[in-house]
Formats: structure tokens, sequence, C-alpha cells
């Protein structure tokens, strides 16, 4: 059996534990990189060994950042009166996309997901409840966990967590997306997004 | 518009650059890098380094190889009486995969294509020639170039050029692939299988 040469070999597993990565691909991958001008493969390489330096989580919101607090937390032009909760910081980004929400975020790093042993321990809620205590300035915060199974289990448990303290909680609405089909929005979703109906 | 942290950023725009990532599985990979142990990080990117430094093409047959000449021209147990003639290293992998050739090997890196402006000058196409003269041991020369335009042109002029030297120059057999539906196969394919018919 033809092995290739260990160097070579190597760099293929590395690329194949990475995600969506399958052994093919993998070597696809490092042809490439073994084919292009040693400037652009080194930039790669370098490029990983920066942001894995660089990068760091926000000690306030635990966003990703290269700046302690974050950029977010840190823009006082912000809405400091609003704070967004999401699983993570892929979706600090998708809802900062949109180009409509100019409040604050929390990330949790996970859900609560009894079956894989996760509790409300595990993930960066209590750092929300001492945020809240310690701003006045808050007045939402906006459950926007996955609308899955442990995303809904989250929201539940932060929400009763929150209530107490007199802010208002809110989750962000399921329903059928813009642009979807009627007839292929399974039952559940169909069933949310009537009972989330609103008069026009 | 939000933007990433400058080290994520660089980091998305260089995993972009890779053959068949596109933006989103770009950050999808990056938020992978970040999320998993500096260690597993550092070897991705330290392989990445090492496979470019240590990697390097075979000065007999053009292979890539971490020593030269490679592993499979400095195998006296091969072969030495046929070399196949590929476009890629990653032909020559493929190949071997079938483990049923023994002899060696000619990387051209890449065909002839007018289109593109490559000429027979512009692939490893003369050292074929060199290395053919200065031995006496080679009986068959195969050419294993892809099945199409550029693989068959660079097949006719290379047997062209091989042929007044007395040795044998073959090309691999076009056909129905195994496993493949006579429905599906494309005319030219079926018009070559039933040129390359054989007696049974």
């Amino acid at each position: 059996m033809y092995n290739y040469p260990r160097p070579l070999t190597k760099l293929i597993n590395e690329l194949s534990k990475l995600p969506g990565i399958g052994g093919k691909t993998a070597q696809r991958l490092a042809f490439h990189i073994l084919s292009v001008n040693d400037d652009e493969a080194f930039e790669l390489a370098e490029a990983i060994g920066v942001a894995k330096k660089e990068m760091k989580y926000c000690s306030v919101c635990g966003n990703l950042t290269d700046s302690d607090p974050c950029g977010i937390c840190s823009d006082t032009a912000r809405d400091q009166s609003a704070i967004c909760v999401v699983e993570t910081p892929r979706d600090v980004a998708a809802v900062e996309r949109m180009k409509e929400y100019r409040g604050l975020y929390h990330v949790l790093h996970g859900a609560i997901s009894p079956m894989d042993g996760i509790g409300p321990e595990d993930i960066n809620l209590k750092q929300l409840i001492v945020r809240l205590r310690q701003s006045d300035q808050v007045k939402e915060v906006i459950i926007a966990t996955n609308p899955n199974i442990e995303g809904e289990a989250t929201a539940m448990y932060a929400a009763k967590l929150i209530k107490p303290s007199g802010i208002k909680v809110s989750r962000i609405a399921h329903g059928v997306p813009v642009g979807g089909d009627l007839d292929y929005t399974d039952e559940i979703t169909l069933s949310k997004a009537l009972e989330g109906r609103r008069e026009l």
C-alpha cells in the first residue's frame, strides 16, 4: 500500500479533523496547500496561530473578541437597555448582520441539555445574572437561543431566573420563515406560527 | 455593519482561499479552530508549515516527496521497465491505491492546453524524454493522463516524442466505468468503449 510521505499524511490528518472535512476533501486541500506559493501557505498557518493567540472571550458578554471588553460592550452608542442572549458567538454575528438590533449581547456558550449532561452551571448564565444585578440600565432581556428543545429549555430556565428582578424577558418569535412554503412547514412550526399570530 | 475582530477576519479570509471553501464554510471552520484547544489548532498550523517546508518534487519523476529521489523511484523492488505518465501527484496516489501497478511514474504537473496557453514546454515532459534516453531498462511508457481534450492532446504529443526511441507507448483504456449504466453513458465514452472492444 502506497503511503503519502509523512509530512503530507500529517497535514491530511490535521485537515480532516475540521468539521465537515472528510478524507477526500482533506487530501484535496492538502495538495492545494502544497501547490500554492510559500507565502500563501504560511499566511494561513500564521492566521491560525495569531487568531488562536489574540482572540479571547469578552469578560462582560462572553463574545469572541481581540479586546476586552469587546467592541460591542465598549460601544457607548449602543442601546444599553437591551441584552440579547444567544448560544454562540456565531449567533451574535447572525443578529448583527441583520443591522437592526442596536443593543448588547450575552453569549451563553451552549444550551442546557440534560441528555448531554449540560446543566445551567455549565453555560455562561450565572454571569448574566451578575451582570443584570450590577447594572440598572437593562430594561429587557431578549432570549434568542436556538428554536430547539435545548434552546427552549434554556430560555425557560433563564426567564425564571431573571423575572424576579422585574426586568422584562422576551423570546424571539417562532413562525413560518419568510420566503418559506406553508405546505413544507412542519406542524410544530406551523402551530407556533398560529399561536403567535398578530392582528393586522 | 458588524465586523469580526481583525484576527478572526484574517483567518476567515485565509480559509476561504482554499478550493471549495466558501465564505460560510470558512466562518464555520474559523469558529471551530477558535473553539478547540490550543494544541490542536497549533498542530494544524504547524502541519501546514512543516509540509510546505519538507515536501518537494522528486528530481527523477516529479512526484511530491519528502526525500529525493522519492520512495517509488528509489525502490529497486519495483518494475523498472515501465513508467506510468500522469498529470498530478494525486493521480500517482490514485494508481497506487489500486495496488496492481508495480512500475515507476512520471508526473507532468499539468497537460498541454493551448486554450490556457500551456504548451509542451510548460509541463514536465522534456524531463521524461531525458529520463528515457538515460535509461536502457524502460520497455513501456503507459500514458495515464486524464480522459479529456487536454489529456488526449498530451498523450498524442508524448507518444509522438517517445515512439522514435522504439519504446512501447500505451494509453489507458477508455470505456464504460465498472458499475456504470450504459443508458447514462455519454456517446463519446460509449463509442470509445465499442472501439476498444476485446474478444472474450
